[in-house]
């Protein structure tokens, strides 16, 4: 792999945007100016194209058993949506067995990964089983390159379920070690009273899913692992942040000057309650929690995202088939398997709602696709950046592409999706991964295999705000 | 001027930090890149040094006339303080003449900076009678390079002073045209009855400068002009921010997702009433307005800095001698000039108290004195960056340097510092303006009316915290 | 007049509700007992019936002239009205004349009400020219019994209007002199302003009276008024507060301490701005300052009554007719004398809407209608409490009763009511005044002339939020 | 027991103040007014004495088993030490054994409080062990005359703890009941942690008590309850409130028109944790739960009782002795039993740092110890007022009594009083119950077992704040 000077186009980073030539050599960025020569170099016409660091989406969940079943994508076909929605590098979760170690699932989550990614990843550990030996282990997760590990306080009754007093130690553990601890925040005690008594009641629609985890639920967990986080004294990262009364216990904390960082979801844009209340089971292909909420709940979803209190915007991607996985829940909302697909509509659904409707700038949504995950998740400037010394991670956004999406022009694995018809305005041309052509006009280019593991190590803030 | 080639530093940008050469040509930054080749351009070696941006002042007056008296700093000797503190661009008030037209306030202080001025410049015109020749008046700035007009709440008795009827409209041409508006918030009325009181009452100290303009004036005002410039559709920056009641209402503007920008100065994080109440008629040297506040509100100062309802940082120099001027108000305070100077030490009162002591970071530092300067006061990407294309202004910040403040070491031309004694550590080793190198180690290099004027074009910020 | 015995009700006050029959004697109320003997005092049959301290409305405007016109009801017919409604006390504004004195203000409006006044009164003095001679004056009213003064922060260009500067002094006169401050807070420049440009675009339609006095006004003026009070170190009262931006810059001052005090109006709660755009020119008989809002600015207004951040509930009756006065601004809606009737509807208006509808209980009912507005105005324990000692003023309120607005049902003298067609349940059976009959069942029975006039004093508050 | 008429007096209550005399006969007050005739009764001299209902203590553990030992005051010593303080009425907490019933728990505290208590009194059950079979038992305490539950979220490892599972489980059944749900809230789980490793670390004296359950764990779980009780829809009461950040999150559930009651108690506004850093091991002395914080949290906490958010004072009077019973943790800080002495000082301590610094006034004070604890716990009107029916519960206030507490005038049986020392200006001069003299000058008059049961019954609000 040679030399490539991508020509004419316009660059856009979390600082601003500006018009600039980009010489890459052996997989980096190696200048970025004006009028740079070629001197050799395979010129790319990037002339009406937006110049972006390659996307980052730090919350996916690859080839992941769940509630006896597995996701439908796996590494190959998640990868390859991935790529085809401008995303270079993912962050899956590797979910410790429950009588397994935090470093054996590191390794069982890379053997799912090696020779079907297309692009570059690396891995959070979900806690699922703290005991002794396993709170030991955790530090030395850095030398595996792992910078976080998850915590679910949501899914009482299963592995995942994890008690304050787990919770908060592990805080202190990783405070100590160095890795940032992100929370899924649900209370879990009272969703699995409400379910039980929901399917006493016979109600078994997959709207009871939304209306079993009631938003103050959410709002309620948030703050308790912001206060333990306090307590602790350590950084946090609040996934998939859903609805207008978490989000307000997190601008609190920032208010106070605490080091709490914030995810929010495609999902949450671009649906609404009113999905799961679909007619038929057609619910069940919108269940995903934090459940979808009412709609009035996006702008204040906006408003994080324009001021700073939501940094990052994931995909949250968790794909099942609607036949045979969705399908399991059918007389029994508590059934049906969480999540839904979206790291390929990911970058397009922000564009389409945000830029375009005025409500974020090019800049913010750099910031949140790339850099902001690139430094939350321990891999700036290595990430997230088309600095000099950067990976070649890099995405031609076509501002004017349209794209209306149907499950066949899809490159993921799914019998569905939820954006059924929807059009996006705005979307990649081609997308490169270290310098090479990965993705071009809807194909797929990448060789399975080709994306290789980060290495990543959290880099615990000073103060203030990101890019 | 040839090329230069800035190798082995450390570039710090709004965005981030990360090692990167900078090539200069032709006062351009033309590229940033790894190891790029000298190819014939004089090498500077950046090894040690941080690599920003050249500094912007929003907000200075240089020989400026108040109460009676001028500034002690004009163009010379303000602007070689100025280069001295790393700042290469600053924006300076251009006073209407009561009698006068703001196109011949522009003139006249083109007249004033031209000739003397060792760094680039641009004009604010504050507005001092708005007459309806005046309003029709206003949207022609733009074809001047001016994008900002500054109105004041304040100063009640005098010309400055302005009803919120003459705000209010101006608000609304200033949208219609294109132009930001810029506030002194202060009631003005309620001080005026303070003094007033306050002289009657036996009150004459430096101190009772601050007891007849409490926080309560600054944050009534600041939310009126908030208020007002939602009415009027209009973005609005409030300048000088000293407390934490005024920025309370900013933040809630914030939380809104009204478009306010806000500035705070160096002298409301590194002083306080205390120094208004030094002993004799010491104090004098601390009078500004709006007034040094109680320590407290420093801490709150601080997190709008943090988490983005502060975007910038800028001096409000405004200097005055001990002898002669200050002195004016020995017997009545109220007859006190003023203003503090500040062009020099801005940037070293911001590393000093606030990147040393963890309470911002790098990238903050650099997007508070110069990038949302860029962007707001209308220059970016020509200023405020190192993207290729922006002028060649260039900081080479030593983080370690170490200079207690004298008079004698200060190169502005004031017979006092209210720094006196005070350490810095960090300041700029050099700076560059176009390329040019302009001050080295405590000495000016730049000649007299090298400085130009910036044409500035005010781009209505679709939404979002700035870099 | 004898003794009376009020048996078998249910006494409702401010406290709480309990059975106990009353005696009264001599105007007065002398005990409050279990099974009084009746010993001679002529019976009351309460059974099925609330007793409640007589409601006190300490907002009127009866005999005024305003813009060019008087309003409707002098005091004839606006104390009839009051009656019907279960009101035995107003506090009405005697408006300065320009060239006058306040004592003057205080001695016409005592010539207007006497010998028609059915309920007793006292006066709120509104200033409208503040001179030195006036300044001076303000202390004396106590000697007259008047213990508040009104000041307009709206209606520039009238002499209403009242600038900052007096504003800010008044508030220091009364703080001395034990005398507490109302203001109607709006921003008279910007009305004025966004008046005369509605104007000018030909918008001369009954809506743009809202249109052109926006919530930001009202909000704006509110919180200015609350930090020159803070700053003047005088208690506050904010009258007529119609939506939830101006009630929440009266919340904050709540969280931080201060005395501030605010009323509602039963207009903001039973209609909103679509009454404006009712078709043709019946808009106009919604017109009234601050004006009608949207409609989900009503569930922060209840929020309000229930947490006590609005302590009392005043009717702002200030009556037009649509015939020859509300028609005067058929071409201009500037011109639409403000001012809804309301005296009448006010309780029954918040039993319907407020205690009906669980929104508010019965003893808040009593507070904002009778407890708080006569500790606010400076009356209790004389008004406003059933307690021994208290004046015999007393309602008997049939929880059941219905009745329909209609014009001829009305008791004031209006030729149309704006509650026309809507039925409320629960309203006065029996109003006595100083322990004579004076309504009954629809009938007005007090004979013209037997109000009296009431010396008020205001008692500076402690702390604390009012019963 | 015949006739008393109160003479000469001013009635306080939570309305207001007033002069008035009361007639009581048979247990009840059967008239308040003007110069009642004695005819026959026992005349009493209330000539500047403040006639107030008496105060209900809402919050008292007598006899109780902690951590294995007995609370030191019995129902004897207990209720003798709250009479001295002017209360009449306590509602004690009936603990469930954990192998035993709801109903067993209130006959064994009828056991121990007949025969003994001098005053009356009432049950909570406090819910120790939330089986099935208890579950169905909750509605029947209703017939019990017990109108509350409380359940602990702190005390990890001991039968008291709760989980949100079964918190919430009772939340619900409750509010289908009509039953009160009380919380202590601290999150059990994070202070089991913090006391381990304390421990570990050696920290044993007594200040780690505090230092390991810092406030944002109070914080956390009450913003963990008041949720909790939005999603089960039933009204909530948090007592002990120690610190401004749990008051916080009580002040915007109001502000979102929840019904959450709250109380604070004598100890967070006399004392704070320099108390508890005593020398030697005297801060065992001042050990409770939620533990004494900076002082700085009490002015929030009076703005919490002067706006509403805390309607009542109880004292939570749980004493030990030093000797013997405090000392059991002089090596290990865990082992001191949680709790301090306060039933006799509530009223004094509150008159002497509330109403005599002008923190309150006499209304709120009569308020928060009587009135608001009657409503709150289902005890208005028979308690909590002088209203004409109610229970003759009197005290006469002397304003200005003066009385420095030592060990040996206090009417309890603890060895130790943590007010030694501080004098009290204002207390009770004499105290009735149900008409007959308990109390004078400093004497015990009443008979053990005269104080008898009460039978509460909740009455779910309407909204709206309290007296």
């Amino acid at each position: 792999m040679g030399r490539l000077l991508f020509t004419g186009g316009t660059v856009v980073t979390a600082e601003g945007s500006y018009r600039a030539d980009v010489l890459v050599e052996d997989e980096k960025v190696v200048s970025v100016g004006v009028d740079l020569p070629a001197e050799g170099a395979e010129e790319v016409d990037a002339r009406g194209r937006l110049v972006m660091p390659g996307f980052i989406d730090g919350h996916t969940h690859m080839d992941m058993p769940f509630g006896g079943t597995v996701t439908a994508d796996d590494w190959a076909s998640g990868t390859a949506a991935a790529l085809a929605g401008g995303t270079t590098t993912i962050v899956d979760f590797a979910l410790q067995d429950v009588e397994g170690t935090l470093g054996g699932a590191v390794e069982e989550w890379g053997r799912k990964a090696e020779g079907k990614a297309l692009i570059d990843y690396g891995f959070h550990v979900a806690i699922t089983n703290l005991t002794g030996e396993i709170k030991a282990e955790i530090p030395s997760l850095k030398d595996r390159g792992v910078s976080s590990v998850k915590i679910f306080m949501a899914y009482k009754g299963t592995p995942l379920y994890t008690a304050d007093e787990d919770l908060f130690e592990a805080m202190q553990i990783a405070r100590e070690a160095g890795i940032l601890v992100m929370v899924h925040a649900e209370n879990g005690d009272v969703i699995a009273k409400l379910q039980q008594q929901a399917l006493e009641r016979g109600d078994f629609a997959p709207r009871f899913h939304a209306l079993t985890r009631p938003e103050e639920v959410e709002a309620e967990a948030t703050n308790r692992a912001i206060q333990l986080a306090e307590v602790a004294g350590c950084p946090l990262l609040v996934v998939h942040v859903s609805c207008a009364a978490a989000l307000e216990e997190i601008h609190r904390a920032h208010e106070l000057g605490q080091t709490v960082y914030a995810e929010t979801c495609p999902q949450y844009l671009a649906f609404s309650y009113d999905d799961l209340c679909r007619e038929g089971f057609e619910g069940a292909k919108y269940v995903c929690s934090p459940p979808l909420r009412d709609s009035w709940n996006r702008e204040p979803l906006w408003r994080g995202l324009q001021i700073g209190d939501l940094q990052i915007f994931g995909s949250d991607h968790c794909s099942f088939n609607y036949r045979g996985q969705k399908e399991l829940g059918r007389d029994d909302f508590t059934k049906i398997p969480n999540g839904l697909p979206g790291v390929e509509e990911r970058a397009m659904v922000l564009w389409t709602l945000g830029v375009r409707e005025g409500k974020i700038d090019e800049r913010t949504f750099v910031a949140v696709l790339s850099t902001n995950q690139a430094k939350i998740h321990g891999m700036y400037p290595r990430k997230g950046t088309l600095a000099p010394g950067a990976d070649a991670d890099i995405v031609l956004w076509d501002p004017d592409l349209e794209i209306t999406a149907t499950v066949e022009n899809r490159h993921g694995n799914v019998d569905y999706t939820p954006y059924q018809g929807m059009t996006f305005r705005g979307g990649p041309a081609a997308v490169y991964v270290r310098g090479r052509l990965a993705y071009r006009d809807g194909e797929i280019l990448a060789e399975h295999g080709s994306g290789r593991y980060v290495e990543r190590a959290f880099v615990p803030p000073s103060v203030g705000v990101l890019a």
